[in-house]
């Protein structure tokens, strides 16, 4: 790349919390970002160097957009794919590629690529329909997964009994086996244009039986030096067969018996790399700039134990965002705030993130329980 | 304050790199931001909320723009003090307040305050004109400085013999006693409105004599604990005695008979404090903002050593910036980039800081001059 990368122009498909942290390392570097978004307030608005509020999934607004930037990147995958085809045809740079995402895309797709490149994961079926569950023999209970337009458990259901397919998602889906996992774990990955690779150290949910959600995020992992370097290899593996240029995010379960089984992917920053801002030495959105600029890969190393919690909008809550309690939680060492910019809050609607950092993982872990309970934001 | 720091306008007079990582620490707190720079390219430009080109020193204009913020900082201290007054009469929220930047921004005013309040610092005299040098008992070589509006070494100069007394400043100014220092060190301290203080810990500049200027910054020292301590002593001694709102540099040399002298101040974020972005748990800008907006203060504790290089514009080059070299010093772990967003380079203009982040400290300074050798900013 001739051009040096202060004088590029990125541009940004969506303008939400993941593109707003992108942009807060792009301005180290004065990289001159573009961003589309439908939401006239989205989190991006006021500190793109150029906002554009439009749709992600029309082809002429995409593609429009797409020939002002010299990069062309996302913060989402639900973006029009054929208007990113057609821009790279015409010589556009668009990182991670356009067929990478239409592959990512879809669930149904996602999947029969791990088999064909022999990623290990939960054994399925593509269905197209409710009517086609009536005649799988898989056992319940089992999930069923739209195979388009899912996130953060939307799109997601179990099937428990013949009963319930009645009230099963009608469109094109996938069945899986339901997996007895002990954690969820996640590997983010990191490829250049020249091809070299860098994983981050992996992470584990912790998950709250009690509440029954992922209650945070704990960086590194303390499974077996062996497990996590299964892990790391497999997302080598799944960022080489894509030849993707850009971070991958590897969502993954370790059974209870010690197997690693992939669960699915995002081609782009993801929520289970929030931690590396303060937790290791480069961050995942810093790395992602690297990567699709072609420059050097940053040292992954964690600096410190770190312990993400994701701070949702409280329930019964929808209007003006406030934020409870946030001068109680800044009184302690090591926790570091990100709000989104988001002006209102809804149930379970994602405001921000608290990363705590401490030597010790223990303390973490308690603080980050103690943020968890103070910190709340209401309307 | 009932508002919540999620809510309030910050206004920043000044609108180059200091609030500019400020501004960047502030997106996390979805703080509102209002920049006030005569530059229409000031670096904040584009990150701010609020960009208004208007000059900083004009009465009406500073007026006009603070009435539009609830709190309002400084990122320099040339601005105009009577439209800060006038504001806090109004009661608008001015921090750090006019009074502590009316007193910095005259240099003789400073050194009777640190006269008055046994802050030590080297002997001086105060003269109206170059006049009144002639009668001086002060011996050669001496230290002449401008009162007012001298940074980054302008309105500083060394008078060698009554024969220069004729192209001396011909200002307001002061004459100091030329110091046999061994290192010049620096402390940034931080007071909020309830009157809590934290300072950073102590860091020094590594000065080349071979070139005849301050190479690096490192951070921490490695002065005997008494020296840091007597250091960090003085600089909350200075922030009591002002009753500051903020954070404050304090500037000082290190004799070679093991005193501590102060130099000046700064009542702002400082070039002496870049390096704890990356180097301390808490930077200084985030400590800045907890402190205007009366929040527990940060964790000011070193991570790692840390080295920054102020990256100057190269001599010889004016124009269109260029930055080579910068691939070079990505390929090696725990270097930061920051670039100002500075459209045009000229000789020895600040266009950015490198900081260079090792567990080594030796490591970290060889690092710091691979950086210094292979980076140039060029046109």
């Amino acid at each position: 790349m001739a051009k040096q990368i202060s004088e590029l122009k990125l541009g940004i498909l969506g303008g939400g919390q993941l593109g707003r942290m992108l942009i807060q390392e792009a301005i180290n570097y004065n990289l001159t970002t573009l961003v589309l978004d439908p939401d006239p307030d989205a989190p991006c608005k006021s500190i793109a160097n150029k906002f554009e509020c439009g749709s992600i999934t029309d082809f002429d607004t995409v593609y429009n957009f797409g020939k002002k930037a010299d990069i062309i990147t996302i913060e989402i995958e639900k973006v029009n794919i054929e208007a990113l085809e057609q821009l790279e045809k015409e010589g556009k740079v668009v990182f991670p590629q356009s067929r990478v995402i239409r592959l990512i895309q879809d669930k149904g797709v996602q999947k029969q690529f791990f088999k064909e490149n022999d990623i290990p994961t939960a054994p399925f079926q593509l269905v197209n329909s409710k009517e086609d569950l009536l005649s799988t023999n898989f056992t319940y209970p089992y999930i069923l997964k739209q195979r388009r337009d899912g996130y953060d458990g939307k799109g997601v259901m179990k099937i428990n009994s013949i009963a319930e397919i009645e009230n099963a998602f009608d469109a094109p889906s996938l069945i899986e086996e339901l997996i007895d996992f002990d954690k969820e774990i996640a590997v983010i990955v990191a490829r250049n244009a020249n091809g070299d690779m860098k994983t981050f150290p992996m992470v584990e949910m912790e998950f709250n039986a009690e509440a029954n959600l992922v209650e945070f995020l704990i960086s590194p992992s303390t499974y077996p030096e062996d497990i996590q370097q299964r892990a790391e290899k497999i997302a080598i593996n799944i960022a080489s067969a894509l030849n993707i240029t850009g971070i991958l995010a590897v969502e993954m379960f370790v059974t209870k018996d010690g197997n690693i089984l992939v669960n699915e992917l995002a081609p782009r920053p993801h929520n289970s790399g929030h931690q590396t801002i303060e937790g290791n030495y480069v961050s995942q959105f810093e790395q992602h700039l690297r990567s699709i600029f072609n420059l050097p890969l940053g040292d992954t190393r964690s600096i410190n134990n770190a312990v993400m919690i994701n701070l949702l909008g409280e329930k019964g809550h929808d209007g003006l965002a406030k934020y409870n309690g946030l001068e109680k939680i800044m009184a302690i060492d090591g926790v570091y705030v990100h709000l989104y910019g988001k002006k209102y809050t809804k149930p379970f609607r994602k405001m921000g993130h608290v990363t705590v950092v401490d030597q010790n993982r223990d303390h973490a872990i308690e603080k980050a329980r103690y943020v968890q309970q103070t910190l709340k934001v209401i309307s």
